[in-house]
């Protein structure tokens, strides 16, 4: 894993995934106390960066093998990524999602043109299934995170906010990632490492999910205790992966994180001074550049909103905070 | 007014105008039974196009005459694109206020830098208000569509579009734009006339408001019978302008109309399938683009999404249709 296959990505990217513009507004400005400018990678296709990480993966694989086509575990923005990119390849993509999984999304994954296979979480295994299928059909497993394809795809971000940067005679600043199993952090620690090193990358996590922020402190990869109960549950995972994290550790930190009423409110700070529509989890690190200025040091902060696939009842629990 | 001047309005726009993207959705296109491209221009710098006719406008007054102000008579999407572009500028601007404009559009008016005076609409005069304090400060009004520099500034949409369709390839296509006074439209038309002759713009109107369909099929200014009652308020207008409605005549039409349950419906798609926030006003081309297919007669249509600020109750109700 290296910065030129970054480079390498973006160039299968170009023309395919969207160069997501840099927003900003005086009033988030004024509420952080310090410039904030935000990447909105809820504009990219399917609604979140990891698009870019699906398409990554599938337009590397060999022609021969990608023809057979490939399979995900997620009921998420991975799903949908994946399912995406590989109907723009022409090539046939299975999900395999937990039948309890919301109909919404089983429906958005299918329309985008998967094949969606159901399972029972209490009675059946995901592997044992997504094997069987892998080796009766040949297709390629594409993880979310921990696949060197998909952090490349996911550099891309940050190669653009350092163009982005450079353009608007930015060389210092803290750049905010919502942060799961660190694929995006780690992908935009990378470029900016090579292309922009006055930039530092942060993870921010929901609080009481902080694997990777305690695993950047204590030197290893830590577990989160639960995998549910929080409205940012898109970047909830069991814990850092075991490509991202050694990237994370020599490149990122130190960590920040932020309540659940922190995250609405950016997604409420979001509609109302960017006319974005961003998710809770994808919304963190906006959350934490309004919210724990105390935590940053920088004059500029970029905060990355990683997605907005957010149900209009969770929308609406946003809007009321204003 | 000529194509030229949108040209130099650009050169003036340059790395302070926002270049917005160009975005889709699969699930869009299947709902139009074409192919839909949407320009949203709500993620300008205070969330609508106005923000370039005001900088074109104020960028373009000679430097001792600017020195002295700016004046705008809005309570509205102007009002805060003048105030910005002003206060970017390092100028005073007056906004001229009804006393019973929404309270939070006055304090965002003020947040963004001008002085906003309110008077009564009953008992007080706007126009002389406006002569008086022009006067006595020597500030120059700047009027919201019926001025060619304000033109100049919003036909840059029509720029960007047109280098963004023949990137995509695309020579032949329909326009969709928002219209009020013509100003976006008419800017939109003289740009594409010139770099993409095979874009034919058509002016989107809230039905029973439609002065500009029913001008251009008369071939005179007609006038709107009401000018409130209905929730695309942020695009009705008394009439067609003396500058814009002569280009339109020229160059576009004709021109469509959609209900606000439709206009409220494309509010609730762009937040679902595009993750941008629209205003009723300004999702009206998309309404046109989703939901009259039958008046439509091209592959691709371009649906520009004019503004986004809306209130918060306003977008609930929207949500509430999903």
């Amino acid at each position: 894993m290296n910065f030129d296959m970054i480079l390498a990505a973006a160039g299968r990217l170009k023309g395919h995934a969207r160069q997501t513009p840099l927003l900003s507004s005086p009033f988030l400005d004024q509420l952080a106390g310090r410039r904030v400018l935000i990447k909105p990678e809820c504009l990219q296709h399917t609604g979140s960066f990891k698009f870019r990480g699906a398409w990554s993966a599938i337009s590397a694989l060999d022609p021969a093998l990608r023809r057979s086509g490939v399979i995900a575990f997620s009921s998420g923005n991975h799903a949908q990524g994946i399912a995406y990119a590989a109907s723009q390849h022409d090539i046939p993509s299975v999900i395999v999602m937990p039948a309890d999984a919301p109909s919404l999304k089983i429906a958005n994954t299918r329309a985008l043109g998967a094949e969606v296979v159901l399972y029972d979480r209490a009675t059946e295994d995901r592997d044992e299934i997504g094997e069987r299928l892998s080796a009766e059909r040949g297709l390629t497993l594409v993880r979310p995170f921990d696949e060197p394809q998909v952090v490349a795809g996911q550099g891309t971000v940050g190669l653009e906010i350092a163009a982005e940067a450079e353009a608007l005679g930015i060389r210092e600043a803290e750049v905010l990632v919502p942060c799961g199993g660190g694929g995006l952090t780690s992908g935009i620690a990378l470029a900016c490492a090579e292309r922009a090193p006055g930039l530092r990358v942060r993870p921010v996590e929901p609080e009481g999910f902080d694997d990777v922020a305690r695993s950047l402190i204590s030197g290893q990869i830590e577990r989160n205790d639960r995998l549910s109960g929080n409205i940012c549950d898109a970047i909830i995972t069991p814990a850092p992966g075991q490509l991202t994290f050694p990237l994370m550790q020599s490149l990122c930190g130190p960590g920040l994180t932020v309540t659940e009423g922190q995250a609405l409110s950016a997604v409420a700070q979001a509609f109302l001074r960017l006319k974005i529509v961003a998710e809770p989890g994808g919304a963190v690190a906006l959350a934490a550049a309004l919210d724990t200025a105390a935590a940053l040091d920088s004059d500029t902060v970029i905060a990355v909103v990683s997605g907005g696939n957010v149900d209009p009842a969770m929308f609406t629990r946003a809007l009321a905070m204003l």
